[in-house]
């Protein structure tokens, strides 16, 4: 009974030390770049396989992805219909909520104004509203959303969250689907965008988005902080919607094309913060125990922990 | 029955307004530049009032300070023995706790290392920790302190905590007095004060206070991060550290003067926040409204409220 480790772009060495490390006797770990016996395989950690790679796997009973969002892996036509799992882990939760909160903070201190006048020695007062005064927004009210919204709430902002689905959090303005869109926007100065990539939130962070929020009236104009994926967001529009003050700033940790092209203006706007997908890193000493747990409780006949609904796309 | 309003270096007339409107019809508010009968004063509402000022009314019952630190008025040799009174304002203290946690996180963050490769188009992938790595902590465990102490310990952080008398706090280790100094900073990666300006705690920032922190070792070395009073800096011994590395990095909102002097070496520096003195205002709305309450409370015979301990200082 063996587990294929199969991870492109990055280095899978150390993967595959760890998964040896903490994998129990009876479970052999292969390296899916070295020659295999495929029908012996029924686990698979992968992040970016292969597109048919994990077709070739007869006997797979399960697919854990070592990052963090499942639409790489979704996206290849020719994955088998076993569960696949995500990753769900209080580290990268933690780290999440550090990059939200610091960014909304950011914004809302205007930082960028401040280290300009810093430049010019100008001790510059500015009027600052109270964070009661301020609307946050959340796109994605899942395990990251609610997180960040937990700790927000304690900073004092007003918050709001937007799912698929109604949910209920408490001291939170809950909106849900396309229906509740237009109330959510409306209520947001700070737009902070945890969504997955599924073909439904392609492309949603689009001018028209953008003109639906709230004044944001304290930072130039509605602030958007994204840290779902690239594929969420048009960066024209972005870039245009910033100089014609429909945004007032933006923190960017993904990007249409990672990394980020040098040529790219968001490098060199003077109210965006590029961020280099680092906004949560995820502890792989963590996940590796995590998966090897996982394991286990799918052969003592339990459902497999974190499973992701193939049919919704996360 | 009146109160007199004095301040200086701001605008009396919103704050005389203020109490012309929240006050009950038995008190009178009396403009402090212009002639009054001072037998006839019960109540002063001050800011940095002129030296002697107070001394002149015998019947003073209490003394407000209109602003956050008691230092400038009990530095007046000729204030009378009255009770003194200071703010104490969740709205002051959410706005501290924000101002905190925003430094603590851009530093943990690297924000600044960030912004310089962002300047050149750089996607820089950096070794970051998780916040259970670092230690933060914060000089002075009070009404601030705490609520600072509790947003890092919900982030994640190692909070320890130093105070001149020993205090309990959920979760933070907790050191006290002189005795306690070295074990606090040699386990301190992200040094916060957050003390009031008082004889003892003069000059207390300095170089040999700075060498005996722990490593923050992600940082290049370990941060300050100042918020009390400029009183209790040596601004050519951070300086110096920053230089040698005996700190990696620092936030400042206050300075030994105020505004900080152009020529200071502070603002050029790479590796320094300059905030102009902006952490956290207080709503004079609600600190109004509080001084009316007082007054009301030791009227009924009951103690002032936020009385502070003129022996000790703060
Ligand atoms: N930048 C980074 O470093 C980094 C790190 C980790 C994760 N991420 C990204 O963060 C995403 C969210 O992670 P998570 O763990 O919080 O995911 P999650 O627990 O699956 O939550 C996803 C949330 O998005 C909502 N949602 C999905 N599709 C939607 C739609 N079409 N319309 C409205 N709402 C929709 C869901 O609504 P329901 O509640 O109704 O299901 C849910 O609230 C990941 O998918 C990944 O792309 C980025
Ligand atoms: N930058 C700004 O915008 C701004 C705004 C508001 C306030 N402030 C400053 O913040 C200061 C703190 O405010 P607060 O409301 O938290 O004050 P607080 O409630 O009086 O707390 C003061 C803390 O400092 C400790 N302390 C005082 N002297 C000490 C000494 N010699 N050695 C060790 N610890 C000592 C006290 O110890 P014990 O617990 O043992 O008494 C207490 O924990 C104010 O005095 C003011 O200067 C700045």
């Amino acid at each position: 009974m063996s587990l294929v480790v199969a991870v492109r772009g990055w280095d899978p060495a150390p993967w595959l030390a760890r998964f040896r490390r903490l994998a129990p006797p009876g479970l052999a770990v292969v390296d899916g770049r070295e020659p295999f016996d495929a029908t012996a395989i029924r686990w698979a950690a992968v992040w970016k396989p292969e597109p048919g790679f994990l077709a070739g796997l007869p006997n797979l009973r399960a697919v854990f992805n070592l990052g963090a969002g499942v639409d790489a892996l979704l996206g290849d036509p020719t994955l088998p219909e076993v569960p696949v799992a995500r990753i769900v882990d209080p580290d990268l939760t933690a780290r999440m909520t550090e990059w939200v909160v610091m960014h909304v903070l950011m914004h809302h201190r205007r930082v960028a104004t401040l280290a300009e006048a810093q430049a010019r020695a100008e001790w510059l007062t500015l009027y600052q509203p109270a964070a009661g005064a301020v609307r946050v927004g959340i796109m994605g009210l899942g395990v990251l959303g609610r997180d960040a919204a937990a700790v927000l709430r304690r900073l004092g902002f007003r918050v709001a969250g937007w799912s698929r689905t109604p949910q209920e959090v408490p001291g939170i303005d809950s909106f849900a689907g396309t229906a509740g869109l237009d109330a959510f926007l409306g209520a947001t100065d700070i737009l902070v965008v945890l969504l997955p990539a599924t073909p439904e939130t392609r492309g949603i962070l689009r001018r028209d988005l953008f003109a639906r929020l709230g004044r944001g009236a304290h930072m130039g104009g509605p602030v958007l902080i994204n840290a779902g994926r690239g594929s969420l967001q048009v960066e024209a529009d972005i870039l245009a919607a910033l100089d014609d003050g429909t945004l007032g700033a933006a923190s960017l940790d993904v990007f249409e094309h990672e990394p980020l092209p040098t040529a790219s203006p968001l490098w060199r706007h003077p109210r965006v913060f590029v961020s280099p997908h680092a906004a949560a890193d995820s502890d792989p000493e963590a996940l590796v125990a995590q998966i090897v747990d996982g394991i286990a409780a799918v052969e003592r006949g339990e459902p497999l922990p974190h499973r992701v609904d193939r049919g919704r796309g996360y």
